[in-house]
């Protein structure tokens, strides 16, 4: 599965890869291999480009079930920030970040969306884990973990760019913007002046309640997107995640800025949020990608499960089976996401010359027998537990369902250490 | 977990079990292993009684991903009939519900509700394979594979049902009528007399689309529930499935005459039908089990999958994320999915003498790091690959992921051959 566009699966392939490219795609009379290093056979398995998750916050990890089923008010202001506040640290968020990598690279994903605080210990953690990702400092005009006065937020945020844009060519550092109604329409103008100086995505929560959208109204007179569209900030480095809540109007505005959208339906669905309207943005042809949001609403990284639940949620939603179909939903998981990040020329199918992210998918199992259509497979019967191999930038970092870089034993230690001492302060689970 | 009602998580607990029965609970200061023959460690895993799934038609694991995304009546009409009653026979049904078994034990299901035609290979497959479950004939108003003749169609269930209720203490036979569209009055009555006689529960397809609604209204003046009730058909033995289209009268009729409903959240949601008000049904203190529905509307078997989409689709169809919590959603697939098949004295709990239907879930995976709250866990993080070890009837039959008793190879061998056929003859996939 190249996801070229027009390309079907290519039985009997072969992708050779040179460094940190593809070098070449074959199939047919396979001519004898070239002398080489390493060989994996992918006999019984689907190759296909790694995943790209648009919109994370992979530090939540470390609250993973820690507070679900509860009114959104209650989650958010009585565990969830409070929460925040005591416990994120340097330490929790590169520990609970390395967990949130070492999870979606046994799930395919290979590149990442990530916004939260203390964004440079997620830069350590990705780097760690050798993934490829664009990673946000948060940018919110209250007290927030790393950034007591919310006066410097920009200022941090800045000075992030700064310091880690040329650290390594498999992570970009951002700027997220966590919403029109916690930023002021100040910090978002400067917020996207500091992103377009280095020439970066931006990212922002957008239109994910009604109550957000009519709150932005009655403050400013305009919906959301209009809103945003008058601070200049709609262009196509602009990621805006979640828009459940959008008219006709709003659609065809984000179209024709090329804005990129992130889609995010399991968190959506747990906090009863609502259904984005997706088959709709596609017609418009906007570009929407498939993130899992962080793991306090969700609460896993699997970018397989969020694909069967982004092609059943539209489809329940409309009632017609026919919105979006299998390919599709796959391609919003590879090749969209990859424009969603800016590297679509880099990423996001395999051919040659591209980057050598690629996952295998293990078939040889009941759930994946038989074996009629592969994207209908990938979509609708797989979950991130048949991933078997991933190679990010050329390099092997899961090899038959094990870790090769990273000693996963010892970060899920460090992570249980922490959610055990979590567990201890806040009392029973139940 | 042993879902015993008001009980929770039990740490460090042992369960012992003599022959088919569980023998004792016990936790804290654990006396000495008494002398025994296996031991299964379950450390870094979650015990908990084995998932039963309300709804499957298990063959049709055979047409997975074979059409999908289709309009209702092109998929029904000109693709599943004419598949079934092509490629439908006592070989493939068995070699289809032997995998389909398969993949539910690998996934954590113990129990299943099965209604299809060639039933009695359908038991062949689960007695193979060792599993507990119904298996019932389906009864169709049309010609139907193995029932070329519509009005011998009770016959071949009375005499199915004659034959097989004494072949196995795990499995028993029943009836399954499509639905009252395609099954007459007559058809109906009938067969819930012979179900009576036998004192076996009566399955139906009830209320799934609102056309269907329509064209029950139109025939008989009744909404569908009270067409059933004025036919005498509605009791506690009675397995209701689907279920989307009801109005609060139809919801209180249910309730009150305890008919059991089968809940199949991703099938509807694929095949847009629509989404059951589940969270209103508990209210009203209905017995809501989970099912899967076949593998051509699903794709897959796997019922950690359809208890996350339980869970979620309800919140967000109801914009309100406390409903159906973790809790909840994992009684659905236990408890209560014992009481739909009728065996919630047997089955569906952890606790002394009842039967020794167990599971244990590996939590030692990043995906499923920390661990406040297992039920948040099981539900929202788990899916059926981390089943590790599955226990039904005291035997064991699924071990260290590796299947004990069946030669999985050979069952996918075969599916594989009997897909590849059907491929071939059916033309290009995409």
């Amino acid at each position: 599965m190249t996801m070229v566009d027009g390309q079907g699966p290519i039985p009997d392939a072969r992708v050779l890869i040179s460094g940190n490219r593809i070098q070449e795609v074959s199939t047919g009379n396979i001519s004898p291999l070239p002398e080489t290093d390493t060989v994996i056979y992918a006999n019984d398995a689907i190759v296909l480009p790694g995943l790209v998750n648009a919109h994370v916050h992979s530090p939540m990890t470390i609250f993973r079930g820690m507070s679900d089923d509860l009114p959104l008010k209650t989650w958010l202001f009585d565990h969830i920030f409070p929460a925040e506040a005591k416990y994120m640290n340097p330490d929790s968020v590169f520990w609970g970040s390395l967990l949130g990598c070492l999870e979606m690279i046994a799930s395919g994903t290979t590149t990442f969306v990530d916004g939260y605080f203390f964004a440079e210990d997620i830069i350590k953690a990705t780097d760690k884990a050798g993934m490829r990702a664009l990673v946000a400092q948060g940018v919110i005009d209250f007290p927030a973990p790393g950034v007591p006065e919310p006066e410097k937020n920009l200022d941090v945020a800045s000075s992030f760019l700064e310091r880690w844009i040329n650290f390594s060519d498999l992570i970009m550092p951002g700027i997220f913007c966590h919403s029109p109604v916690t930023c002021s329409a100040n910090t978002l103008r400067k917020a996207y002046e500091i992103s377009d100086r280095f020439s970066l995505p931006l990212q922002i929560h957008l239109s994910e309640t009604k109550e957000e959208v009519a709150e932005i109204e009655k403050m400013t007179g305009l919906r959301p997107v209009f809103f945003l569209d008058s601070l200049g900030l709609l262009n196509s480095k602009l990621i805006a995640v979640h828009v459940i809540y959008l008219n006709e109007d709003e659609i065809e505005c984000l179209a024709k800025k090329d804005v990129k959208i992130a889609h995010c339906p399991e968190s959506s669905m747990k906090l009863g949020s609502g259904i984005a309207e997706v088959a709709r943005m596609l017609e418009k042809g906007l570009v929407v990608g498939i993130g899992t949001d962080g793991c306090a609403s969700n609460n896993n990284l699997d970018l397989f499960g969020e694909m069967d639940a982004t092609a059943k949620l539209a489809k329940v939603a409309g009632r017609d089976p026919t919105l979006l179909n299998a390919a599709k939903v796959l391609n919003m998981a590879t090749v969209a996401g990859a424009k969603v990040i800016g590297l679509d020329n880099e990423i996001g199918t395999i051919e040659a010359w591209k980057k050598a992210d690629i996952i295998i998918v293990d078939t040889n199992t009941p759930h994946m027998t038989p074996m009629y259509n592969p994207y209908s497979q990938l979509v609708y019967s797989a979950t991130g537990g048949d991933v078997r191999d991933v190679i990010i930038d050329g390099k092997i970092v899961y090899r038959d369902r094990q870790f090769t870089i990273v000693d996963s034993d010892e970060v899920m230690e460090k992570v249980n250490s922490i959610g055990w001492r979590i567990f201890k302060e806040r009392g029973n689970y139940i």
